[in-house]
């Protein structure tokens, strides 16, 4: 879970991208999740110009800055890291997977500047651009289909940089749960409505009280659903007396 | 981490999309990180033929289903999850974060199918849709740019499911570190180095010697690393030596 002032301190470098589109949904991915700062390295001239429109980051779009080379794109910044597949990893450079990665990256985010590279959609980071990284970054892929599009590969590593571990154990908001009492007064209108349809007879009607008294509890109700199912059975009840009269 | 046989039980289904970039790129996503049933409810008809050439992905997509209803789409499923904004939730379904939610859907993974629902590009799901799941997910963006790219959307959904947060915490594959030994050659070579160049003198040469061996601590070097600067030191000494006789 990275502060707004942290995530400020990214810059997510597209190195020579050639689809407008990708450029387009790495703007939206950062937009999505708060990130402001994007580097483009030689990208291809059209796509750049046709990027502009993706939607809802149109003002990221403007604010992209060009540069030359991966040198200056991340003169800035004190870790520099790459995204690269198991293929092309050399073995000069440590690999970190991106549940790791990520956090070590997102320590960093806190007081100092950090790029994150991307390479082309074609061919990836070359040589030349990863001996600027000072670690790469690896998304879980399978090794049979390691390469990811562009943009999605940009969305994932920005999601882990704002995943907030901690929620994983919480409970969802969830509307207020049906007081016992609520709970009694269904299932007394659903025995009604069994007795008053012929489900009921006298030797098991006991047996049957309890089994729904059971199922009423396992159904987890909130209030505002145990008084939507008591509206029901009460027009049946009240249609079934009708019929029987 | 999802094993292989749970990635086989998750019908990951896209309601009406309508751009086959979208249903290619979600297909895509869904073979990087191993899953294989894609479910279509009401595809746009261009947009299903066209999307058939997915990088990596044309397997899945020929194998993908279509369905005429979502209740179709999900009959075989006992847990249905819609994905959607805090915008779109019903305050009638509970909404659960991705680190939450995902949780809870690899832990129903293990034994069950689960589908995880889409929706188009421009609607998202639909009150009728909605209706049939069971709780719904999202996805922690902004709440000022709320609305992911779908294939975005769907990469980072099955991302959080094959995430391994027993990773993050371990250290990265790397080269062998340099022995205490290798170092102090190292140290040797620089301070011969140093010596010839005229760097060293006799009044500070006792605390250069122990500033740079701190310093060839320092740097963290790899046994391979260590061989390439002592082959450099070696190179300028053997220079400085010509140039001094």
């Amino acid at each position: 879970m990275l502060e707004p002032a942290a995530r400020k301190r990214l810059r997510v470098v597209l190195v020579a991208p050639r689809n407008p589109l990708n450029i387009g949904a790495a703007a939206r991915a950062m937009s999505n999740f708060g990130f402001s700062h994007l580097r483009l390295v030689n990208p291809y001239g059209v796509a750049y110009r046709e990027a502009r429109s993706a939607v809802g980051a149109s003002d990221l779009l403007a604010q992209a800055t060009e540069f030359p080379s991966v040198a200056e794109a991340v003169a800035d910044c004190t870790l520099v890291v790459g995204t690269a597949g198991v293929a092309d990893r050399q073995p000069q450079h440590a690999v970190r997977r991106l549940e790791a990665g990520g956090r070590l990256i997102g320590q960093k985010l806190q007081s100092e500047p950090v790029a994150l590279l991307f390479g082309s959609e074609k061919f990836g980071l070359r040589n030349e651009d990863l001996a600027y990284c000072h670690w790469l970054l690896r998304i879980p892929t399978r090794p049979e289909h390691e390469s990811m599009n562009l943009g999605q590969a940009v969305a994932i590593c920005l999601y882990e940089l704002v995943r907030d571990s901690s929620v994983a154990r919480k409970l969802p908001v969830r509307p207020r749960h049906a007081r016992s009492a609520d709970l009694e007064r269904l299932t007394g209108l659903m025995l009604d409505a069994l007795r008053s349809s012929g489900y009921l007879n006298a030797r098991t009607s006991a047996s049957t009280a309890l089994k729904t008294r059971r199922l009423v509890r396992r159904l987890d109700l909130s209030a505002r659903d145990a008084e939507i199912l008591m509206g029901m059975f009460r027009q049946i009840i009240w249609k079934l007396s009708g019929e029987s009269s």
